[in-house]
């Protein structure tokens, strides 16, 4: 079985290469980006703005195929892939929690960023807590 | 651009129809599932047992095309779709926070599940409060 995508929109950002590209937004320090969305989704950013953090669902396109076993950022052991956010997955999808900070045409205004400039988009969702927020979390 | 993705392993669930079935994983009251990862993957699982809580994409296999406006549950007006979690989307990738109580060889015990019998899973990645978390939501 094989599902085939079509990105949505490309993000811009300060980071053009791995090296110095924050490990995830919450470590971003508030770096700015924007997300352009294609003029034949612009529809559906509606109501977006209502939304204090959204979550990007990006194509990890620099990713270089899947490993089952990777060190960690500030790890010592390689732990399974799956137990990480490393990119080499076997379906490379990035997940970042981004804050909106507004939605102007086609064009979104986000802050702490982790992804890298060019990278395709595909899908937006709006971060909601009831969802995905989650109290007594334990992280291996 | 087109992006090809394999799933990696397949949701087996109470819900195979979608009447009756929890719009959000927070709505499930508890439903037990279980999540099969195929053979190739099961050394990308180490570790992940030292979660409490793992994030599953998932292929929205049912989803129909993409509309650029839904009705959400419990609104009455019509929203852009990025502004939604309706399943309708350009790519149709499903975001749900569940909780893992046991990991055992290639299968995953998960509650608190809100997918269909039979979903393609894409990507299983642990939830990591500093990650993915954020105080002060504001929804529209």
């Amino acid at each position: 079985m094989i599902i085939e995508y079509k990105p949505i929109g490309v993000v811009h950002s300060p980071f053009s290469v791995q090296e110095g590209t924050p490990i995830q937004p919450s470590r971003s320090n508030g770096a700015r980006a924007t997300v352009e969305v294609f003029p034949e989704f612009v529809e559906g950013l509606s109501d977006l703005d209502g939304f204090s953090h959204i979550i990007l669902l990006c194509h990890l396109h620099r990713s270089t195929g899947w490993r089952p076993k990777v060190v960690p950022f500030l790890d010592t052991e390689p732990r399974g892939l799956f137990a990480t956010r490393a990119p080499c997955r076997p379906n490379p999808i990035g997940l970042s929690v981004v804050t909106l900070l507004a939605v102007e045409g086609n064009v979104l205004s986000v802050e702490n960023i982790d992804l890298l400039d060019g990278i395709p988009v595909l899908d937006i969702k709006p971060f909601v807590g009831e969802f995905d927020d989650r109290s007594n979390v334990r992280t291996g």
